[in-house]
């Protein structure tokens, strides 16, 4: 098994940024950081006095591992860029299949960090589950040693699993923070502080860490308490968009325990 | 101001127990737990040696403050059994109106803990905000006063504003904790444990206490990632509640970038 000790990226959005940071606070070496964005390329690189250009800049022969870290949709694209070889490349997608990499050669990967990143917020790499997936069963070993660098959660996981895993994220982390933002905008219209349900919030994730989200559930729809709920529909008529929201979730928790 | 000291209960549901036990461990003397259930309100009752019976039964003189802590489709109900007098009514429901109570006298009020309660689980009070609301000063003040002994969060509210606050409590609790039992069905469908995604969840949470939820928002649908999409709703199609409250959420969160 090759050790992984230099690392190159392709991106420079949220995820490239706190994963190389994470990298080299390990004593990993960043080699360059290539991609779209001029500006964000140059400033990432110059954390690590790396190098920084346009993707198809990159030489891989001075790297033991190529973390490509772009959007879903622009994989493609980067993918035409790059030299097909020997290279160990990896991509860092919840949804992406690793064979979206084969135009790469035999030596592909997944090393997918299962976590919401922020620019404004630092994260602790050591509480993050990473998943990893490879070809070829050495390039799996190395991927999975480097993850154990940053994380003791570390799982190997098929593309099919992690899919599976992204659509979970996307209902608890996504669709709730959407939700948050629904909350936070419904109290600034009569200007009440977020911060009065912070401790709500707070409480509500706890209690799932001990009790299955099911047995956790409260509220009127859970009551079935259809006056609460035409009451609470009432005053969201003048915002069609949060009126559906509430009218569907209730809907749904309200048939989920009829099942 | 008339300082409370004896207080009864009318209800012996969540709210109900954790309320009284909150008290009794401050100091205050729970003289009776009353309500429809025989069982729960003799079981609760007997924790602090107080009275149990039926809502008819209770002694109004004996008490400082009346707590009717019952669903908010039983209120109503519950007021028919009560008699009109000198006595100090609250409710602690976040939807309904003080003015429900109007049938009890001129000495009513709410007595709102923002919380959620589960039965299993206990709750430290110093950090769940307090809403207090009464028809006349002195008792608002003694009821502020009495919400000081459990927690230093303590807001005077109307009840339009405790409607406002109990929607979006809604939605970042009841609606939050369905998307949770969302997620842990569909990683149980693939024999994944839930523990996988409570980082995420507990990042989800954390940031937005720096952070507002609009900046912190992630996932496919802020970055108009339609592939991913179409590809999660294609996995989701066989349960159909699940794909269309993702696709309406998916839907709203590109919406509301647009504006």
């Amino acid at each position: 098994m090759s050790e992984i000790k230099k690392i190159a990226f392709i991106g420079s959005g949220n995820v490239a940024s706190h994963l190389a940071k994470a990298l080299v606070n390990k004593g990993l070496s960043i080699t360059g950081i290539y991609g779209r964005n001029p500006e964000s390329t140059k400033d990432l690189a110059s954390l690590f006095n790396a190098k920084h250009g346009t993707a198809d800049h990159i030489d891989v022969s001075e790297n033991d591992l190529i973390i490509i870290s772009v959007p879903d949709n622009a994989i493609e694209e980067v993918i035409k860029q790059l030299p097909i070889g020997n290279a160990f490349f990896t991509h860092t997608s919840g949804s992406l299949d690793i064979n979206i990499l084969n135009k790469l050669g035999k030596r592909t990967g997944v090393f997918y960090p299962l976590q919401t990143f922020s620019k404004e917020k630092e994260v602790n790499f050591e509480k993050i589950p990473m998943m990893v997936e490879a070809q070829t069963k050495e390039d799996l070993n190395s991927l999975e040693k480097l993850a154990q660098v940053l994380s003791p959660k570390v799982f190997r996981i098929s593309s099919a699993q992690r899919k599976k895993i992204h659509i979970a994220a996307v209902f608890s982390s996504n669709f709730t923070n959407y939700l948050y933002h629904i909350a936070e905008d419904l109290l600034a219209k009569d200007n009440i502080p977020f911060e009065v349900i912070q401790p709500l919030i707070a409480e509500t994730t706890d209690k799932i860490q001990h009790l299955k989200p099911f047995h956790a559930q409260t509220g009127p729809a859970v009551r079935n308490d259809l006056e609460t709920i035409s009451s609470h529909l009432e005053d969201l008529e003048a915002i069609p968009e949060y009126h559906e929201i509430y009218k569907l979730l209730s809907h749904h928790i309200i048939k989920s325990r009829k099942q």
